[in-house]
């Protein structure tokens, strides 16, 4: 009596599809394909220890039973994380529409426009309220945000400084962060009290805190001078709700901004997922890290967005780069510019103001209790002083339902937000023992920072008031982007597979969604057994004995992974050990990870069926063998093949007393047929937004868990909020990283069960193998492993067509939209290549959809080849078209309308439509805008 | 220290539009526009005694809170609802989607077929199940669609009889309501135990449930010989999950099926809302009620769906009408059909098949233990006898959270379905005092009614296997249509305003969802008090003295109300009164109503001003004085105006010794400013889907509230669960109708309060009266009341265009959707005009571009009249215009592309475009087909 197993929907293929691929790939059944793909090396032939499978309402009654645990207070702990009401309407056509979170990260802008336009509006907000010229389109969270500023200060600063100094009043987290960070870069960090001590003589920045953690609001304007005066930069983290009311970084001459942008609608999460930022003055544009959404033009001349100043970037920069940074809070950073879309100006100076109007009441109520409350203006934070007497106090508080911030023995802190009621401030004031007071009181923010500058004029803030409009513009915006929604992203490296529906329902949960990541433990004891289940599993799935969630980013696992194997080593004495060996064909963000974890990066070649050249592996262990940390490889490898000499490059690595780091990218062509902790490797970071179905949410949230041996264990990451533990780094701001998308990923492997995973495995490497087969005789595939085999993604070489007739890798690319594809990976890991992973999740028909796309493209090709068209003006040059385009008075071309819109199969009446033409990125880079353009600019 | 006001957000214009739309109207104030418009004979002063407005975070704890009073226990109870699994996918993607449940009805067909698709595949799913040749597209429950039943053989049969035979192991509920049909129609009901009673000698049709209500399958075919050979028709009320494995109704000669799709993925909701589903035999399709969705073809001969012989439907046929089903539950057939897409038929027989296992296992427990269960085969209910025992054994089972059905005192229903687990049937077991069995058991199935044919083999039903397939199927379908989260859908008497996500998210609740109507009371609290509270909220806003929620769907609330006139006549023994006068304007239901309630109708005539003609009423009055019923009057008018003469209508028809039935259609005029029950009028319905926000979802769900003054509370329906009470007929099936969509208008009312419910209705005036000036000059403005305003909505009146140049209603309607609206309501209540009813949730913005739109089009209209563009191929003729004609190769058409396409302003990125050219009604109706096409049929 069994119930329908999950993964008959998750997986794509049905058994007769499956059948009809094998037949083309050429192998009887799976097991048999896998057999001949995966070298018998690495092959584990268990079954993976997982519970066995739940059907989808099974998993929902369990994550509901897990909900039940946790306790959902009212949270006044402050900190950076603040209770916010997420505006229905964005909730329900943001967070939980597939629209929005099946996109991918906007690298094609042409079919990005709506997602580009809410990052244009979130960067917009970003520099408006900070009062700085240039935002990029979100961080991970305010404590990397906060580091990326420090080395943002270093890099730009005159200074030869290595002190970094830190405003004690600071939050806690983002000083653990920024230690974290500053250690093996070899910044001194120092965390100084600035109202009583002096600044350093030299410094190359400085980190303010505004308001500070303790809720005082200083005037900073004179340390910023001070810094100045020494050539250093003045980073201060801000919270853009008080900035709403307060004098902005910026016009106090701040160099950098930088914070979370939570409060704006975003639910707590136990500490994630939200949108960091990151702000700078005039001048520094092209030293933010991150991604950066400017405006250009397309083929027409109309305005039109796309990512700004891609060059600058890790995956460009490789071992140059300055910042590992690479997934953004895209789905976060939506949600946060549209809430200020819907509250305009005015709603968030009256969010502000009420407030701000709750904490001073608070501290008068106070006050007049006896309570010692300290004399300093204050936003939405008031620091009370109970000696001895503050558990005390925090503990009666969670009795009546609200959790306050114990600072220590004598002061207990208590931040008040949008969600602040009489109610609240009644039950604190009962947990002080004081009587509180009714009515208005004065306001209790230094008179001399009051904001006078307008911010958020553009009409995007100020015209979509009504629910109403604002629904319009939500699906105005959606209708511009291809998602998952609407057919296949075959990325490769991305794994776009499917994010199911019950996977993603717990995320909206109260339960899971408004819990304080420093919430008292007995409050969280769900959320704690659900993350202890899911490292667990993954331990499992990948053969390790020990993983951290906290990584919030793939980038942020490999950190947290190269410090693991740089603290160990440290542990033995080896501080010596400082080569990091990166093949030639690894993913940019392995070598800009190296680098931030104070490594050098020593580049190993690839042989030409791009398998790691063994040779030049042994010499450059040879060269390095006495200082080599370790190597990073990809597994299978970043060319989508599995190499056969991954044992042995394991061996020889440790021979050499260097450790393996195994880039967890490509694990969906692993998990039930190989784990990486037991064939030769001592680290991994895991992709959850990739293999374990996190979607991608245009570009973030992503959780990169790091996953270890056991004698790497003592060193994963540490506890942002608790004390520092030497070779235990905090990675992200919040000790579980992105809990609150957590669920998505158990959900995954509780529905999958161990046989599930393997099919999933088998169906992406069988589909892999059937899009080569299918395109092969039309395109040469690149590389192939075993038997001519690849794993679960395929290069197309499309470099000799090219040479032969112009048609280049963005044509075809580009030419795909018409075709109604999402263009696969470009020119990565070789350039003039597409690389094609089309995952366990499509079908047969939408594989084959996508195979004869690109036949008829081949077919294209050969028409210019031939001059049957011309080579500047035909389908491809002109892809992608648009109906304006298409439906315009003039028809200039050489060919059919028809042809340029509807080639092949496509179906006609639901066609997508991208609603610009090819973006010129060049011409946006050269003219950088960063936040959003007049409407007169639309004027055509 | 307010929190933002929900009024804010469910009203369109800011303070400054209402600034502008009240210059432009001629008016200070929207007070003083109120004082001119509304006649003071009528005006109420007063101010609504709501509760204070809670704001959407407040609104939604209290309906947390209201919720948490619910328990959601495991529901066996059966008796037509069952438990079910709602696929995540289609709940998210359909349910909560304001693409599906924004939309209005598909009367435009060339901006629905994704919905026209899925209710097609809805009667393709209801025809294929029952082996009937066609199915309707969704009636309100199995209650009313078994009435129906009943009047649709009354005319098909060709016996004089008035007999009416019904099963007694039908569903209690479905007796009821049948019952409530029949009485004053003069229908005969029996109600006979035909296993041991034989048929009378003459009936004209006869009601069979199969499996009936105790789960017994029985052979029915030897019934059906028995009725035809009587001349009398035959309906077979049949559960469609059962007919996966039985022998359909069609084969065994059924003329008629009817019933429920709620167990194919549709929540309890309390009794609802579900679809109710209505087949027929071949030659009865042009006798069914309720709308038909037909596949027809465009202008360009494509294939394209629409509603089919709409000739036949109650607003056409007015007082010759035999039905008043206005309304269907578009919303929950698409779903229950896409249920059916995503399992396809394997998928459902197994659902099925596990159901029936468990329901096996269940009864060879039982007996194992000594219970004593009919040896009859069944389905998935079993009814066990404990004598004297029942009503314990019914607790115990609820001690363990298990509800069963108590028959009576010695038998007890214990009722499977998809949910069931182990786990259920040990609690059952447990229950009765027996240990039950462990392992496979035999099927209980009549083994001679196994089904042998084939069913769902249209590949819709055989390609959405995965969650993904099924996601691209749902958004592509849902891209085909334009409903409120697009633009502005200005429909005279449908009131289209916002349907709020904060009074939409509660519905998906499982303590809203997942409750069975027959629930004990102690677990339905909330619910309880919830209903409660909505009722009295819209008695004061009606100014009646009670109201009933039980009518799902206004043509249900006019038949309650009507029959609650004549019971309270009969009661004070006037039974001679049967005649009600209704206006020429009246919509057709009225008529339709007070034919179904046994009354003769009798038209009264309307002056050139569109009124009530006062002479005309009293020589009716004269004519009918004695006779006289009621009247039924639409106020503020059709016409869309306040007439100055309602009170004086009032008093003479209460003088004659009628009653007032007030529509309340178009109660978004007076809400705040009149009351119904306190200028005259005796009873109303109201539309919660207009005026109270619940969503059109495309065609219903919709709520009919009925409202009475004190002396007929008595008389308001009864419980269709209950004991039959004289006077108080069941209108639907479930107690309180569409329990599960209250949460909607409850919260509604609960944010708006009384200001925020009276400026809506000023702003809703306001708007209506801006349309009227801004295009006064460009179409005549048909009716007015005091002082040239109109109310809520406003005629723009085409015939003087039309009868120039040609340009029809149609022609104007079509135009519309090329400037990316949806159109008007069409000829109604006058011929040739358009009824714009913009409401107060559309914006300036918007109400400007709608204005614009019609002042551009009237320039058109002259260019076709001054024979600049030919009658016959003008922009106006040809649209909609489609991607696919504009970007055709050809274009034979003497205005540009440019000018078919993007007319004026309109928005060329993110334009709407219809799949399919005009859509030709008449060809379809001709060649009648009703459920899905071939693929074949869609290669061009």
């Amino acid at each position: 009596m069994t119930a329908e197993l999950f993964a008959d929907r998750h997986i794509g293929p049905g058994p007769d599809d499956e059948r009809r691929m094998l037949d083309t790939v050429g192998y009887a059944s799976i097991d048999e394909l896998m057999d001949a793909a995966i070298p018998e090396v690495i092959r584990w032939h268990g079954r993976l220890d997982l519970p066995p499978p739940a059907s989808e309402p099974e998993a929902l009654a369990e994550l509901r039973a897990l909900a039940a645990r946790n306790t959902v207070a009212v949270s006044m702990i402050g900190l950076g994380y603040h209770g916010t009401h997420t505006p229905a309407v964005i909730r329900r056509n943001v967070l939980e529409s597939p629209a929005w979170y099946t996109a991918y990260t906007p690298y094609q802008p042409e079919i990005s426009q709506g997602r580009l336009e809410a990052l244009l509006n979130f960067q917009t907000m970003v520099s408006d309220l900070t009062g700085l010229a240039t935002a990029n389109a979100s961080m991970l969270d305010e404590g990397t945000a906060a580091a990326e500023a420090m080395t943002l200060a270093r890099r730009a600063s005159k200074s030869p400084s290595r002190v970094y100094v830190v405003d004690a009043d600071a939050l806690p987290q983002t000083i653990a962060v920024i230690a974290g960070r500053a250690e093996p870069l070899g910044i001194e960090v120092r965390v100084l009290d600035l109202d009583v001590e002096p600044l350093p003589a030299e410094f190359f920045g400085v980190h303010l805190q505004y308001p500070g953690a303790s809720g005082a609001v200083r005037d900073h304007a004179p340390l910023v001078e001070a810094a100045h005066g020494v050539g250093a930069l003045v980073t201060v983290a801000a919270d853009l709700l008080a900035l709403t009311l307060l004098r902005p970084p910026g016009e106090i001459g701040a160099d950098i901004a930088a914070g979370t942008t939570q409060r704006f609608g975003v639910p707590m999460g136990f500490g994630g997922p939200h949108a960091g930022y990151l702000a700078v003055r005039d001048g520094l544009a092209r030293m933010l890290p991150g991604r950066l959404v400017g405006v250009s033009r397309d083929a027409a001349g109309a305005p039109a967005y796309r990512l700004a100043l891609q060059t600058r970037e890790q995956h460009i920069r490789r071992e140059k780069a300055t910042s590992n940074i690479c997934t953004a809070q895209v789905l976060l950073a939506v949600m946060a510019g549209m809430y200020a879309v819907y509250h305009g100006p005015d709603g968030l100076r009256e969010i502000a103001a009420r407030t701000h109007r709750m904490a001073a009441r608070l501290a008068v109520g106070l006050r007049a209790g006896g309570v010692d409350v300290a004399d300093v203006g204050f936003f939405d934070t008031v620091t009370a002083r109970v000696p001895g007497r503050a558990a005390q106090v925090v503990d009666e508080a969670r009795r009546r339902g609200v959790n306050l911030r114990l600072v220590d023995a004598d002061r207990v802190g208590v931040a008040c937000d949008e969600t602040t009621t009489d109610a609240h401030l009644a039950m604190v004031w009962a947990a002080f023992g004081v009587d509180g007071v009714d009515g208005e009181v004065p306001a209790a923010m230094p008179a001399g920072l009051a904001r006078t500058s307008d911010f958020l004029t553009h009409p995007v803030f100020r015209t979509h008031r009504s629910e109403t409009a604002m629904l319009r513009y939500l699906r105005r915006l959606a209708d511009f982007d291809y998602a998952l929604d609407r057919g296949m992203i075959p990325l490769g490296s991305c794994t776009m597979k499917l994010n199911a529906t019950t996977e993603m329902e717990p995320v909206s949960w109260a339960e899971f969604a408004d819990i304080h990541p420093l919430a008292p433990r007995e409050q969280t004891a769900g959320y704690r057994e659900l993350i202890g289940q899911l490292e667990r599993w993954l331990a499992e799935v990948t053969g390790y004995d020990a993983v951290s969630v906290q990584p919030n980013a793939g980038s942020q696992g490999e950190l947290a992974g190269l410090l693991a194997i740089r603290a160990w080593q440290h542990s033995r004495g080896e501080r010596h050990r400082d080569v990091c060996l990166i093949p030639s064909s690894a993913h940019g963000t392995n070598a800009a990870s190296a680098v931030m974890a104070g490594m050098r990066v020593v580049v190993v070649g690839c042989d030409d069926d791009g398998n790691v050249d063994l040779v030049d592996l042994d010499a450059k262990i040879d060269a390095h063998r006495d200082t080599l940390a370790a190597i990073m490889v990809t597994y299978p490898s970043t060319h989508g093949v599995y190499e056969t000499g991954i044992a042995s490059l394991c061996a020889k690595v440790h021979d050499a007393g260097g450790q393996v780091y195994v880039d967890g990218a490509n694990l969906n062509a692993l998990v039930g047929f190989a784990r990486p902790g037991r064939f030769g490797a001592d680290v991994s970071h895991l992709n959850l937004h990739k293999t374990f179905c996190i979607p991608h949410g245009g570009g973030g949230p992503g959780v990169g868990p790091v996953a270890v041996r056991a004698h790497l264990a003592p060193f994963l990451p540490g506890d942002p909020a608790g004390a520092p533990v030497d070779g235990r780094p905090a990675i992200a701001a919040a000790r579980y990283g992105s809990a609150g998308i957590l669920p998505i990923p158990w959900a995954y492997l509780r529905m999958m069960g161990a046989d599930g995973l393997a099919r999933a495995t088998g169906v992406a490497v069988l589909a892999a193998n059937y899009v080569a087969a299918r395109l092969r005789d039309h395109f040469p595939v690149l590389y192939a492993g075993n038997k001519g085999l690849v794993a679960h993604e395929c290069i197309l070489d499309l470099r000799p067509v090219t040479k032969a007739t112009g048609v280049s890798v963005d044509d075809v690319a580009k030419r795909l939209i018409d075709y109604g594809f999402h263009a696969p990976t470009m020119s990565f890991p070789v350039a003039g290549t597409l690389m094609v992973e089309p995952t366990e999740s499509e079908d047969l028909a939408e594989l084959d959809r996508f195979c004869d796309a690109m036949i008829a493209i081949r077919a294209e090709i050969d028409k210019v080849g031939s001059g049957e068209w011309p080579a500047g003006d035909n389908p491809l040059a002109n892809a992608p078209h648009t109906a304006v385009m298409v439906g315009g008075d003039d028809w200039p071309h050489p060919y059919p309308r028809s042809v340029g819109a509807w080639p092949g199969g496509v179906d006609r009446a639901g066609k997508y439509w991208p609603p610009v033409r090819r973006v010129d990125g060049g011409y946006g880079d050269r003219n950088l805008v960063c936040s959003c353009p007049s409407p007169q600019a639309y004027e055509s």
